[in-house]
């Protein structure tokens, strides 16, 4: 329930009158619902009603706006956007308008591992986890990326071979450029000794997606990229460490900070791709200086190497979206345990005590983005063991959610792929639709003959979806989920952003299945957004 | 959905600005959703937004009003009222708020016949039919006015022993007082022959309820009495006479009718209780006249009796809510059929072609409603045919709807009780409840030794009923059923009125049932009728 502010209002007789084309403009009490009053203006026979009452009393939006040179107001009765699909969904694509998501930068991402290679999550824990949902949209939005933007500008600074750095080795420090018997290629090999660092100055440029391999041979050792921001005259410091610390923030007396972000194990080699503006500003964020930082203003002004390792195929973008993917496939590949599961290491709160969620949880959302993503790593790489993934997310949509898996039944009757496996199940729409998009995906690109139950999971929860849809339609919204139905509660009623991704979904749905209530259910909720609603007797 | 005409606006630049109180008050156009534009003000920072448009776009209701000589507008969300118990239900009290219906006066009821004594309904056929909610309605309407309003005044004009009236009776005709062997009393014996008429002048009363017992000798006959509207000064006879007709009206030259009333088989003794400012207005609609017609303008001027018949108990009062309950409860006694059900002869349309419903089904709500009628005519009169009629009524609550009964499950686990027993169910919540408030009735009322499934068919339904509500919950409203569910259409959404019927019955169930979630949901359902909405997440 929105709360309403009782506004008092003292009727000013002396300020009542004027006139205009003929008509009084009168000042003009309204008594709302016999329970308080607002101050109104009355033309003629026509009254006039504040919209700063409106916008708390029905949650419109509006905006005065320049139309042409005229002034004008903009009513908006939601604020959430459909995006109409005009070709049938391709399981090989771009994943739905996941190309416009920044997961990254979401407030509920400290920042990017630099052991993983994935995003942490704040979302229900202060203290960071993997959420597998986040590494899954993560990559899939960079894949979509990757096929929505123009090609990167890609530049090999150091592969200690073919293409050599000019780096400058101080006094004691020592480069070389060998091979390498463990990586089957040539690297460059550093050694500060008791040296400031080797430093390598770079082209101001405004391509700030980094990728390199790196290991140490000592026990300590950095990779430093000096930023500097332009509008501010000042460097800021982004380090890569041997450090367990996920990522750690010094304030520095010249008004900068550094940000570090720790490796590991830096013994053996990472492969890093790292959107430096992006980790700069959880860096930013961390040190209290909020998440403001243009992207545009900043450059890279020099690297600086400190200990004994080895370097190679440092490498310089205006973009690595599937570098970034396949951080997230791999991930995911790693992460994945013996039941075909990502579990979820975090209790997940469902409507104050009722049906929580404890660590170890899988979300069928997870395991449907994850397969989306995974099927994908397959097509685009070969490598089975993306297959091999992809297919084994399949297992817990066939175990109860109250023996561990995702799968509830509406009613003993429907079974339904649960984003939050409570018990009583809380039936999440738009959880259960990425589900179904996750199993699609695997049957449209796994080999035929390896898709196992793909194809009854997938017409099994589409047969359910169909008929339970209804039940979503609130006559001038959707809810969520059905918590109102197991748990007996107030409709859980879905915000407009989740109430156009219901709609996204079904007309992504209805690309590929011809059924009309798809198509009939979403024209309804996209008039919803315009404030239509379903008649009433 | 409701409409939305497009209303073009051309600014019209020399009628902007007007001055008050320091701020400037303009017209400035206000684009709506990006769809059409309309023509709103603007003072300061505040933007006013015209209450014509606010009152179609979101079905809110407003009015200008004074207050205390101040002129102010009342803005209501919604037209509907809430009637909050004070006492616990009482099966033999008043039925819930009853008292205020005035069935008979409504539309849809074309004339309380004169050989039934009950409402004929033209809600789904123009023609006419019993329709056994509308008489248990009917009935309970005047149970509960009985309980509520100040005791009739009451004369009797003539029993044909005690008390005599005056008649006049011209040359040739007779009257003469006798005892009945059939009737055991004493009756009038009055023979018109080929005189116009035996009459009996009548002091002037605002009295217009009459009861009589008549019946022919002869086959042909009629009584009429003559009202006189006294802003006219013009007489209105209305005839019961020897007709199967159900209801004639006859425009005269002098800008009056004359309506008559079918008595059927006349040649047996007939029991009439009629409302004549009801009788009058019934013929005044079917004349072209309307139905205003004041009550308070209207006198009985003379009666009129032609024929050869008896007559007795005639008698006149303010109201005889009594008789005309018994006419009700006598109607569902003599109409029940052999499976305990009342029989609705006409076919009942759900949602165009879908689930139709042939001639002669039952309705739960009708048995419900003539349950809690008839057990409460057993209540007062102590016969045991009310008693058996409403034990009788509950036989078809345990008959599925696809076998004639009103039985439906959701899901095939919870028991619902349907007001229209459609395939697939409907799940009306209004009609359920009152079929619920029916089997309370019965229980409350009959000897504990005669319930039978009474018990178990209201715990089942109460358990359906707490375990379903939320799905009537739309976050702002109620739908009126599950039919979106059921046949996968857009929700009903309940009008205002049917909207406060669903709470009015929670909160009546909430005085015998002590569940919090009745009363929880109520309170939620009422503010939802002051703009109040479910949050959303």
């Amino acid at each position: 329930m929105f709360s309403m502010r009782t506004v008092v209002f003292k009727p000013d007789r002396d300020f009542v009158v004027t006139e205009s084309r003929g008509k009084l403009y009168e000042e003009l009490l309204c008594s709302i619902n016999g329970m308080y009053h607002i101050s109104c203006r009355k033309e003629g026979r026509e009254v006039f009603i504040p919209f700063s009452f409106l916008e708390k009393y029905y949650e419109v939006y509006g905006k005065l706006t320049k139309n042409r040179g005229h002034e004008q107001f903009e009513w908006s009765h939601s604020y959430s956007k459909v995006f109409k699909p005009t070709t049938r969904y391709n399981s090989s694509g771009m994943f739905m308008y996941f190309s416009n998501y920044n997961v990254e930068v979401r407030d509920r991402v400290k920042c990017i591992s630099a052991t993983e290679g994935v995003p942490v999550s704040t979302q229900w824990e202060a203290s960071g986890y993997y959420y597998p949902v986040q590494v899954a949209q993560y990559g899939l939005s960079h894949y979509s990326k990757n096929l929505s933007d123009r090609p990167p500008k890609r530049k090999v600074l150091e592969d200690g071979n073919l293409v050599t750095a000019k780096w400058q080795v101080p006094k004691g420090a020592s480069v070389k450029r060998n091979y390498d018997y463990e990586k089957f290629t040539h690297v460059l090999e550093f050694n500060s000794h008791d040296s400031p660092g080797i430093s390598l100055k770079l082209k101001q440029g405004i391509d700030l997606v980094l990728s390199f391999d790196l290991r140490f041979l000592s026990m300590n050792g950095s990779l430093t990229i000096f930023l500097e921001d332009r509008d501010r005259s000042t460097i800021f410091p982004v380090s890569f460490v041997c450090s367990p610390v996920l990522i750690h923030v010094l304030n520095s007396s010249a008004g900068s900070y550094s940000t570090n972000y720790g490796l590991g194990s830096c013994q053996n080699w990472n492969q890093l791709t790292r959107d430096l503006h992006v980790d700069l500003v959880k860096g930013h964020v961390l040190s209290g200086r909020g998440k403001k930082l243009s992207k545009t203003k900043l450059r890279i002004h020099h690297l600086l190497i400190k200990g004994h390792g080895q370097l190679d195929n440092l490498t310089l973008a205006s973009s690595n979206h599937m570098g970034m993917f396949y951080s997230s496939a791999d991930w995911l590949v790693r992460h994945q345990d013996s039941s075909g599961g990502w579990p979820i290491g975090v209790k997940r709160k469902i409507a104050s005590g009722k049906a929580d969620l404890d660590p170890g949880w899988y979300s069928a959302m997870g395991q449907g983005q994850a397969m989306s993503l995974l099927i994908r790593a397959y097509y685009r790489s070969g490598k089975s063991h993306y297959l091999e993934a992809a297919l084994k997310g399949m297992k817990p949509f066939s175990k109860s959610s109250t023996e561990g898996g995702v799968r509830a039944y509406f009613m003993n009757q429907y079974p339904w792929y649960e984003e939050y496996p409570t018990v009583p199940p809380s039936f999440v729409l738009n959880g259960f639709i990425y589900s179904l998009i996750g199993l699609y995906d695997v049957l449209s690109l796994a080999p035929h003959d390896q898709v196992g139950d793909a194809q009854l999971l997938f017409d099994q929860g589409m047969h359910s979806l169909k008929k339970l849809l209804p039940l979503f339609d609130t006559g001038s919204g959707t809810v969520y989920d059905l918590r109102h139905f197991t748990l007996g509660l107030a409709p859980n009623i879905a915000r407009w952003d989740y109430h156009s991704t219901h709609i996204n979904q079904l007309l992504l749905l209805s690309t590929i299945d011809s059924d009309p209530i798809l198509t009939t259910i979403a024209s309804r909720w996209i008039s919803y957004m315009s404030g239509k609603r379903a008649a009433h007797n």
